[in-house]
């Protein structure tokens, strides 16, 4: 059976079972209320976070940055700080600042440590090339924010 | 002479001879780039930083916080991040996230330590009792941040 998956991509199966995807979809689904994205796929609600170069160049850019937009990004933000409280058993915060013409700063603190620190300079175009691009950044922000952690584990208990 | 100087309270000229407040006025100087403030003094540019009790209960609240009184804040915690650069010899960064309902969150960043963390539930009525309070918070944040850089040197100069 292992043979027949692809040993270049995970199945989408695989995928949407892994800790940030899950997660990702869990936030995503508890803001749906009344239960319509009931019959939809997780592939089908984390499709906003794909976009491929067509898609980035066909975005217009200029003016406030699309407020479903800044929601992605708060969105996979809190995702990876959920992941990085279960995982350090600290508390996390995020501070999400929109500045001018896109540019977007985001810094998630743990106690007194800044444990990732993110700029956009184009949220308009805020987006992964696909849903694997999606996950491994997910996954690799939460990694590189526990080594700080680990680091610096006295001001994050701070 | 010393004998003149109430010893209750420092005079003006001692008030704006300290550094938060030089810098404060500064940065407010900084930005009058055709004059028009040359002949004000130092206490009329910061005058709209201090606000009674009767000017607080005056504003109005609920809506968009006034984006003066949102540069106030800004420039606040810019001159306590100058200071704090002076003295430290490292580079600070200011964060600021502008809520619902006033309410805004203030980090200031050194490295990748969180060196001030100010949450204003209500930034509509931003300001300090008197020049002296104004004078002696921005001085009390510069020395309570430079406790933690020194606390935690090692993320502060990451």
């Amino acid at each position: 059976v292992a043979a027949m998956v692809p040993d270049t991509a995970l199945t989408e199966a695989a995928l949407f079972a892994q800790p940030f995807m899950r997660t990702l979809v869990g936030l995503i689904r508890a803001e749906d209320s009344y239960g319509h994205w009931d019959r939809k796929s997780d592939a089908d609600l984390v499709r906003p976070f794909v976009l491929t170069n067509e898609g980035r160049e066909a975005v217009l850019i200029g003016g406030e940055p699309d407020p479903e937009t800044l929601h992605r990004v708060e969105q996979f933000y809190r995702a990876i700080g959920l992941l990085i409280e279960q995982r350090s058993r600290l508390m996390t915060s995020t501070l999400m600042s929109v500045g001018r013409e896109g540019a977007v700063r985001l810094i998630l603190t743990v106690g007194r440590l800044v444990a990732h620190d993110a700029k956009l300079t184009d949220v308009h175009r805020f987006g992964f090339d696909d849903l694997q691009g999606l996950a491994q950044e997910g996954e690799a922000a939460i990694a590189a924010s526990l080594v700080v952690i680990d680091q610096y584990q006295e001001a994050a208990r701070d």
